[in-house]
């Protein structure tokens, strides 16, 4: 296995995700391509939990899949979670897809994971990133790559729902109201969810 | 997680172990000593499968146990298995055992697990290092620390039993005959097996 902290860049701005790499087993001369999950923790979109990062990755390990953390953008002082958030998980993909050969991963088979603000992140990227009108509105239609089926774990789906419970905190995460209701993103091509 | 190769040493010996140390959680402030396998792959006392080194370490980790391969003592043209093999898996413990503070492992939650042939070593190990006699013959006496539990899967119990199939290749592993016979060295003392 090779760890891999990998530095990206989406709209002049660097992020940086860490890949597991599973090694090719020798004793069968295996050069399958694995499959591969994106792990999006949770954290409230204020900080991401460790219980949510390398841990989700050693599951996924054991299973038999690559793995790749993605630390997506949180609320900052001058910066809100989206649309970064959703270009950093399609540049994500992209790197993942265009290195696919090298580190035998099946690019048909990339599953996001979200946890909490993460499953938010990654249900709203479900709706936007499969919709041909949406996809280009938010410019995730330059990125190669796309995903095969998500995974959502007690994840955030609606900000008018409880969470969180100031108005002014949403505005924070985004002011691009559409996004405050993940359901309401979803389409006939949203990819199979297992929530 | 930290992936380190670390070169030990038996009877100017050089070996060498992998470790997979997990990290603390900082989310729970935790500093808890997690518990560590030792895995011995299998391969016939010829080579050490693949199958049974990462793939078993990663199936560890995602219990929240470190893991160490090692890759003990093989058949060579000039050596036998035995006993530098039981000397190898001595080292190791010893090693974990002097570092459980640094890495936060519980050096009573060191648990032996051995496949095949590695399963031979393993059980082998349990009847002798916990002998007060025999651990002081075979050498084992020096090394600090102990194994709390051992794992055999498909192991190799006897040498007489059907494998390896050739007298000659039995001496190859050890001319030492009460090693044939991992059953023979079990006593009160062995430490629990799961099988």
């Amino acid at each position: 296995m090779q760890i891999m902290n990998q530095t990206l860049t989406t709209n002049h701005q660097d992020f940086q995700v860490t890949a597991y790499w599973l090694d090719s087993n020798q004793d069968f001369n295996n050069t399958r391509h694995q499959p591969v999950v994106i792990i999006c923790p949770g954290g409230g979109f204020r900080y991401h939990s460790q219980r949510e990062t390398e841990p989700i990755a050693l599951k996924a390990l054991a299973e038999g899949c690559h793995a790749v953390v993605l630390p997506y953008q949180l609320i900052e002082p001058d910066q809100m979670v989206y649309p970064t958030a959703l270009q950093q998980l399609a540049k994500t993909i992209e790197w993942i897809t265009d290195q696919s050969d090298t580190q035998k991963v099946d690019p048909e088979r990339i599953v996001l994971v979200g946890f909490s603000a993460g499953g938010h992140l990654v249900a709203t990227f479900n709706g936007i990133a499969t919709n041909p009108e949406l996809n280009t509105q938010y410019q995730l239609d330059s990125y190669r790559g796309h995903h095969a089926a998500v995974i959502l774990s007690y994840p955030v789906i609606d900000l008018d729902a409880g969470f969180p419970k100031e108005e002014s905190e949403k505005e924070r995460i985004t002011t691009d109201q559409r996004l405050w209701h993940a359901q309401d993103t979803l389409t006939k091509w949203a990819k199979p969810c297992f929530v």
